[in-house]
């Protein structure tokens, strides 16, 4: 199953479960895939920055991408960026091999002109092979690489592999706004826009015509129940339940730290087994963890799926 | 008045009210400044990134301090922040000849180690007058400058005329925690730490040590509140009444597009006459303004203070 | 006299003279213009980056823009890049009317897209006044700006005010090639493309197009030579010139120490009184003053200009 | 053998040659690797920056340094900079084991504090294992990363496996003066420094106390008489023969551009066979060819190395 430009819904990130020691918990692996598979999402991305994919070898790679294909049945996208076209074509055509749907290109932060974007996604694409199909992700905050709307568009129209916009720019309500102005226009064809940032604007970001959400936040769930509410266009209801999880969600967006409270709350709900981060990666502070606590309890008080066993 | 190390609160940071076509709108400055003392706020920032300074002539700078200082008891800080120390001399001296209490200053994006931010700090008040208190802002999303907690040690140390930090580090619990830290150990002396970031995380800076709040979110009676709560240890009471605006809180922090919500907000509040920014700034297309006044009415089933009179 | 896209030669970047005290040196800079107009340069930009500018206050520039118009017949252009436009037109405007022949403007080094630095020109030409003729300061090195080609042919077909070209990219020949490639195929007009980076390529940018050098290189003479032998088809000549001087350009290059060394070899020359930059600038250490003294004796054995009273 | 501490002379930078469709090609490894034997080099360094390393699988990485480890007594130390710890443990512990003498480890341009530099080399060290000396490349120019003295020296302090600096730090010339100084006055051990920036200011670097170069100007043999000429204190015959060559090393030291020009020459020296770039990267343009013919010209008539076969 190759990944499509229509292509809607929730594409959860999965962070990569460690044990205490540093190695891929495959167990904890499992679990979180069934869970997410139970939750509903639409497909699945691994590998990602916070898929802590930098810290991996290939062959780790590699196996975390057959463990999770063969266990599901919706797509699998896996990211690949990596400062060279080798290392990128090698886990692109081993990661197909094994299944996967499509891979996820992120911009070197070196970019520093339009036509310098532009051009490396075409590279990339020939690099990996110009049928694969692949998602641009535009997250400047992490990348220091801004994307004008045109830059996407000259991406899209250049490269029929293009087939998704992991959308993260911040601000970024308007950039959506204007592609899919364009494309209502005839003058960009549909690629679908599913967005990050850990889902801080995803209330409004549907609204402006997003497809849905790609990201990791740690109730993926409520992900989707955002999602289809909104698609459903019951706005009021859509707001409230992510009214609810904001607190958590802003505070999980925090760069840096962030990763470690996904995977504390993971943890706790009984998803991953352990919360480790491999090196180098922030661990959070009792302080932090006794935040976390809090905004669950309060959670909880709203939404049932809150309600973690105490420790 | 000077601004001193024992300040706390809520040091509400003005934006400049312009008329439509531009001109500083006095006014509106009065009715703003007069809202702000009814609000409860301790002290006042103008002419801060948010306040437009770069827009700003020197002799604009002046009559906006010479207006806000006539009509209020409270002290007033002065952005001061420029590429060169002429500038920042000059408008510090004329500043704090007009009855300001101290001035901001934040790092120009070119300093990129820790000595070369410690050294800027102290040319810098040598430069201004090394007896007049100055704010540090530590702002790394917008500055692009990182420090360590043990570089703003380093300047406290270094300038007896440090007096208060605008903190505004992303994340930034740990570095409150981190300074709190030196101080009760006697490593570090007494700074007020205020925070800013729209308060997107004041609930928990409050709980690791804040003296207060240095925004300027668009409800700053909410911040006194805010801050009044956590003061008191009353944590459920001010998490419930910041998680009531933080929908809006987290649409206005956006950057570029986050000044326009909060003059939106002003205005329609009836605080200031016009939304009007100077050139460049980004104006509000229809479909913000639209979310922004569902995000006020969403709240003012919360908080009575966000009924606006319908458009 | 405004300057016109027909500029051609040398526009010498002129350095502050300031006495050892930080008061600008008002007979050095009659002395140094003297010997500008002297050594046969075509034009003369004060308050540039190396004219240390933003340690200048407004009313100090328009003192030294007076000092230079009154003193010489060719066209005096003023750097007038302010973080905002009040400043920027304020000076331009009092500029203008003292005589100045036009403005340049380099780009805020927050610009990350090919449309916001295009409309960055468009809305500062507006704002000093879509009349004055102005330079765009190319340098990427410096303010962290990339313009491709293209985003300077856009800003060339936008602004009719703009005329010049300060090109500092680096490396930066096939920009010059290219630009020059799409005027002779009519598909962007004319404007001076002059050189700077302390004249480092000129050799090579001579050949490739360039009209002409708009850099401070200690020895303003040699440029003045060496853009006459290139323009002469005297290829050799203007590549042994130019090479016997290579040390030395390479040395004065370097950023943050360059402008040391420049004022220090125009004080051993005799042309200012004395070497010192405001706060805060690099002085040299005593090595290297030694080092810039041994590369002036090497050089003085192939160009007499360099010999200099012993100290 | 062991990369140690008291290294000095020149360790070349080795490109990596491949054929016309992108393979390495072994035989011009060989055929460099032999070349650099004759010049009299020191050691070698093979896939760093210029080594295209970052387009290289690990399997051709591990490779290459097996050629060459094979075809040499001296010392080769391999670049293993990566995003993540997992591949930069990988490749070390197969290039030590395969027999380089150590590593070379860039810091990834997000590093923003000195403690964050300091903890990163740190955390590094532990990763390859402790034991295997490595060493630091301070080149702010494409790291983006600036290291005070201060922090090469907490460095070198807390990991006894760091034995060199490759230092190219711009300027930089008072940087290796401090460390000297330092390691004088006992305040810090003694490690290697090398220099690098294509050689641009090797004159003044052997002066202020650097043990050599660690660069890739193509025309090694040049390096090595340079450092010869400097380290016997034959001061005028050692800017002789740099400066004859700086017209070439500056053409040569353009970012971007510059590992085609050295390539080329190579190339045109016989060394290598093709000038081949992986993607992506930039081919010379006829142009700059022509130019850098000229420049290999002019330099034959100084330099009988520099007389290469008309093509």
């Amino acid at each position: 199953m190759r990944l499509r430009s229509d292509a809607r819904g929730v594409y959860v990130i999965a962070p990569t479960p460690f044990h205490p020691d540093g190695q891929i918990d495959i167990s904890s692996i499992d679990r979180m895939t069934d869970f997410f598979v139970a939750a509903g999402v639409d497909g699945m991305t691994v590998l990602g920055q916070l898929g802590e994919a930098p810290k991996m070898t290939h062959d780790e790679s590699l196996a975390i991408v057959r463990q999770v294909v063969r266990r599901t049945s919706f797509p699998v996208v896996v990211g690949v960026s990596a400062p060279g076209f080798a290392a990128m074509r090698a886990l692109t055509q081993d990661a197909m091999a094994a299944g996967a749907a499509g891979v996820m290109i992120a911009p070197p932060n070196t970019l520093r002109t339009d036509d310098a974007i532009v051009q490396y996604y075409w590279q990339a694409s020939e690099a990996i092979g110009g049928d694969v199909p692949f998602v641009v992700q535009d997250y400047p905050l992490t990348f220091s690489v801004q994307m004008a709307p045109g830059v996407i568009r000259r991406i899209v129209a250049e490269n029929p592999a293009c087939v998704m916009l992991k959308h993260e720019d911040w601000p970024g309500l308007e950039k959506i706004a204007q592609l899919r102005a364009w494309e209502r226009e005839g003058a960009m064809r549909h690629v679908a826009i599913l967005t990050g940032n850990n889902a801080l604007f995803l209330d409004f970001e549907m609204e402006r015509g997003a497809d849905g959400a790609n990201t990791g936040y740690c109730f993926p769930d409520m992900l989707v129940d955002t999602v289809r509410l909104a698609a459903q266009g019951r706005r009021d209801e859509a707001h409230d339940l992510f009214d609810a999880h904001l607190p958590l969600i802003r505070y999980e967006q925090q760069p840096g730290v962030g990763l470690g409270v996904r995977k504390y709350v993971m943890m706790r709900r009984g998803i991953i087994a352990s919360e480790t981060l491999r090196s180098p990666g922030t661990a959070l502070t009792p302080s932090a963890r006794a935040e976390v606590d809090y905004l669950l309890a309060r959670l909880a008080t709203k939404d049932p799926r809150a309600r973690v066993t105490p420790l």
